[in-house]
């Protein structure tokens, strides 16, 4: 089976992308090498721009329209991450961004999208609503359609974090991503494969969003319903495109309890005294919980990002 | 005037304690340059070892023990990071740490202490008991003082950090650290002037624990009455050994209030994604505070540490 995205467009994003996005550290800790009885390499992706992988993806994607396409901009449905990260790589490029986010999503969020220049276009909170004012967005400007994950060029893009991680840390044994729609997941298979065969690539998804475990042991896109977990990166659902990546590189996913997550947030935070997102805490949670699978083992670890508010910390109050 | 610790100590420090010890990476942030109007350079000890600066001094003067000295231990009087790093600092020359702390002292840190395999000796929350039981500690024992910043071992340990900075960072403007005894400071303008003297070395201090500012302008030792400060590194005045070296090579000392401490201290993890603790956003929150004097410069951030008690931060509830 030919996948959809090749290393070899993983590699053309990293050259593309590298002027416009960070090369982020890749640290160790060695409190949480003794917490885990493992080598633990951690990707710093909450160091990335927008504080989260999401930008290198974006970056791509508007890296590779043509002039006459840029010219009219791009256009998402997203309310976090993918919003921001597609709102400054239009703005690099001196192109639109059109964001459609439900009336009701926090302001923070609002303001977020707005501050990195994006023009928000509100839809009524339902799936029906979203997919219709996006539609109806893109006919009327011409925007060029950006989706969070299931694109071609996002998860080529989104790869180049793993591409960076092997590149720097020769000899892994494990490299684990947190997985939701997929883009980073499928994007880091792809290069893991690409650039040390010999890893196994793992998942890591919140117990309460675990559509993808499903699908994967099904063998078919499982959509999720009604995902309760604190991880809010991880709330979607496998794409067309990602499944059958995650399918054919990825040897397992692991589910973990909202519990775990916030464990493996707070420890992160503790010991390798840096913020992340409970999203990017989720595949640490995973390695704490399996020491039978991972002892001795060299991992590692996507950090996918540090946004988070701090003035809402899931252990306090 | 010749300063009791000179440069070549503070490098014979460096050359001392660097197995033991962590290169601290050096951390730009676009955004906070914006929100300062200048280039920011931070040298960030929150990821050193026990997560503070003060296992350089620690460590710089364990070292410098004779075998028969080492053999008989190291004393001290701390509740706080200097005795977590000289606990870290004996053990691993295999040698004995006392400490000496109040009864009264917070669980976490007499924890923290035994944790790092230091026995604590109780004393009454009181200056004549602790100065008597420290005193008793070191006639029983033998083990010899290493009081947490007025001791030139101290000292020239803590002025590797600026030392790193400066040959990492070269060209800088300022370069400012917080002061509470004085220790971080003094080796900071040691260094500082060693290895870039065209740089102005300056102090930050919280308002509510204002006697090295005010020292600073009597020319005399004005020991703090009830410091009442977040920033608990910051509560200590300045000793005998640290007020002639600061007298001599820092330029200035500039207070900021605590709300300014908390915004510089919320800002650091929001723009940065980094865990650092009060005492080390001081110096932050004086360069925004100080925009005229700052703005178009290359400074240089002495972030202290980073050990914060996540439950409970001065932002929350």
């Amino acid at each position: 089976m030919t996948s959809a995205v090749t290393f070899a467009d993983v590699l053309d994003a990293a050259r593309r992308i590298a002027p416009f996005v960070h090369r982020t550290p890749v640290l160790t800790c060695g409190g949480l090498d003794r917490a885990s009885g493992a080598a633990l390499f951690f990707k710093c992706e909450n160091f990335q721009k927008v504080g989260v992988f999401k930008i290198r993806g974006a970056t791509n994607a508007v890296s590779l329209l043509s002039d006459e396409e840029a010219s009219r901009g791009v256009a998402t449905h997203s309310s976090g991450n993918h919003a921001a990260a597609l709102a400054v790589a239009a703005r690099r490029r001196g192109i639109k961004a059109y964001v459609v986010m439900p009336r009701n999503a926090p302001r923070v969020k609002k303001e977020a999208v707005t501050g990195y220049g994006a023009e928000i276009v509100f839809c009524e909170p339902t799936l029906d609503s979203r997919e219709s004012t996006l539609a109806e967005v893109m006919r009327r400007t011409g925007a060029s359609l950006v989706h969070p994950y299931n694109d071609r060029r996002v998860i080529a893009g989104q790869g180049t974090a793993a591409l960076e991680l092997c590149e720097e840390t020769p000899g892994l044994d494990v490299v684990i991503a947190p997985v939701g729609g997929g883009g980073l997941l499928s994007g880091t298979a792809i290069a893991v494969r690409g650039m040390s065969p010999d890893t196994t690539v793992l998942a890591a998804e919140p117990e309460r969003a675990d559509d993808a475990c499903r699908s994967f042991k099904a063998g078919r896109i499982i959509p999720v319903e009604h995902p309760d977990t604190i991880a809010d990166g991880l709330r979607t659902s496998l794409g067309s495109l990602t499944f059958p990546i995650i399918r054919e590189y990825v040897s397992d996913i692991l589910t973990v309890s909202e519990e775990a997550i916030v464990f493996a947030m707070k420890l992160i935070w503790e010991r390798m005294k840096i913020v992340v997102e409970p999203s990017a805490s989720v595949p640490l949670a995973a390695v704490l919980g399996h020491p039978e699978k991972f002892c001795g083992e060299r991992i590692g670890v996507i950090l996918s990002g540090g946004n988070v508010d701090l003035d809402a910390l899931p252990w306090v109050g």
